[in-house]
């Protein structure tokens, strides 16, 4: 009793999106229940499914918020300077980003779909926005090589950035890499982009 | 009755090795439980747990199997050319054996011990082992850099590659790197080996 009446659906909503994203911080994916979401925000977990079919919506929708959260921290990532100090902010960026809120930010990659349920749409345009600002930051420093090495090119660096996050934030792999994250990421983007210089010489 | 009396210990733990393998294998951790195992074994849930006390347990030896196999396919990849060539044959062979069983490969990515429990210390072993020989393939490249720069680049280019083929064997993200699992690691090898020559030329 109680609680039931206090709040409009929407706030509802928002309560357990809130909550759901307070646990996968705290504890991890394997953490998460219904039941555990419904305690905290002192309803049923029938009420749960009132608001949300299932999990994996919950969960997309956290998700979504996580990807917006650092699109904007990418977007606000000063722009200025030579092209290769703008892409290494973004990319230091990108990378402490997913080191404050390891656990959330491991959901990106253990939360997977039910068999027969596809990843939306706008998931897909939400990841692929996170791409642009390093194309964008990238562009300069090829040279006029054509458009689909440009793309290949923002693709290699930020699958490499992305798995040594996912490397950090995950602890099976600590022993390998705990020293040193960060130091691997930057090792990437100074060989990388040295590398670029040699491939797509100015003309 | 029945089989319960046909296997000895031993080969009834390796049942449960392979069985457990193929549920992997075909439908991911997020479809196995021990029924299931039960089931394709012919045996009860219950002497499951008489053989392993947990499937924390039984995951990490089917994960030691895997690394150890992987660790054979690089040893035996072939060692002659030059060093750059060797080392892009490393990473190909590395990233091929990913890609034959995608969900067996995730395991590795997906199985968390549970709260309080330590990854052993031969797991963290094994995943140091899978680097030696990219480390043995790039010394030569790294023309008398400091042992630490060394082990630092060999980390890069595992750490780098490691996520790659893990967002390559994971659904979630094929929008983005699907037509280009494999060419974004040739791209990655080939711009950070350039990259490296530049940082580290000959004398």
């Amino acid at each position: 009793m109680g609680r039931r009446s206090i709040h409009t659906p929407d706030e509802l909503r928002e309560l357990i999106i809130e909550a759901t994203t307070e646990i996968v911080e705290q504890v991890g994916l394997e953490g998460l229940s219904a039941r555990e979401i419904a305690k905290r925000v002192g309803y049923s977990p029938g009420t749960l499914y009132n608001v949300f079919e299932n999990l994996d919506d919950l969960l997309l929708i956290i998700e979504a918020r996580l990807l917006d959260e650092l699109a904007g921290r990418l977007a606000s990532t000063d722009a200025a300077g030579p092209p290769a100090d703008r892409l290494r902010r973004l990319v230091s960026t990108y990378f402490s980003f997913t080191q404050e809120r390891p656990k959330l930010w491991n959901l990106l990659n253990e939360h997977r779909m039910p068999a027969g349920r596809e990843v939306p749409e706008w998931y897909q345009q939400k990841v692929e926005s996170l791409l642009a600002p390093l194309e964008n930051a990238l562009t300069p420093l090829l040279n006029n090589s054509d458009p689909a090495a440009q793309k290949r090119h923002a693709r290699t660096l930020w699958a490499s950035v992305h798995g040594m996050t996912s490397l950090s934030t995950a602890d099976k792999l600590a022993g390998i890499t705990a020293h040193s994250g960060r130091s691997l990421v930057d090792d990437l983007v100074s060989t990388y982009l040295a590398g670029l210089e040699r491939r797509c010489p100015a003309h």
